[in-house]
């Protein structure tokens, strides 16, 4: 039962959470010994806050819950690709474990800081992905009509 | 009297506040209109948070000060050069012009990020680089020695 997909399902919950709120629709858990120690989603409008993307919010929750910095026995799910700057804070927390849905071919690490992630860090893409993008594509598509 | 040198000196300052907390010694300040309108040093870890940077916390106080996400007309100084996820962060705030001190060669954004920033972003490195190195040296070697 506590395979990727649950967890991405939990993680696109959160997503659903900032959808509601007007924000760009990401969302992430992270994952410890198959409980989720912290949920988070893009708050960005809401803080005017840059960095409050749902992976930097998940990852300062998860280190808070540990009393720790490292997050090294993690897996950090989240529904898109994460950015160059939420990249560098999942390289910096040494996380175990990292699995995104969608890719993000304009703005995805992957394409701007490839080397990025700890090198350890083991990486899984392409869990429900189609919805991860769906409810992303919507929201720019009903903002853009409206 | 407001030049580079003087708000880097401000910058500085809070790499010394850096200091006396027994962090990694870099400190930032986000001047608009020759007002510091944010200060802030690296707290990553009395918050156990890799996401505390100084830049990032400069960032998001910058932004709370000014009521809006976008950091167009301000320039951030900081005391080493950003890595991949301020520099990642820089970006998305779109920030009008950054002043670094001395480069970072190994987790420096221009070795692994090169193109993070907002295009429109101007940069000036190496303003009081030796000042701004040395409190980062002198910081490690002494954690080398105990």
């Amino acid at each position: 039962m506590f395979d990727d997909k649950y967890f991405m399902q939990r993680a696109l919950q959160e997503a659903q959470r900032a959808l509601e709120e007007d924000e760009v629709p990401i969302g992430a858990v992270v994952v410890s010994d198959n409980q989720i120690i912290a949920r988070a989603h893009n708050m960005t409008e809401r803080l005017h806050d840059v960095t409050a993307h749902a992976e930097m919010q998940a990852i300062t929750a998860a280190a808070d819950n540990l009393g720790g910095k490292y997050l090294t026995d993690c897996t950090l799910y989240v529904t898109i690709e994460p950015c160059t700057m939420c990249a560098g804070a999942i390289g910096w927390a040494q996380i175990g474990r990292l699995v995104y849905g969608a890719p993000d071919p304009k703005r995805g690490y992957t394409l701007t800081a490839p080397r990025a992630l700890h090198p350890k860090t083991k990486v899984t893409s392409g869990v429900l992905a189609d919805e991860c993008a769906k409810i992303v594509t919507d929201f720019f598509q009903k903002q853009r009509d409206n």
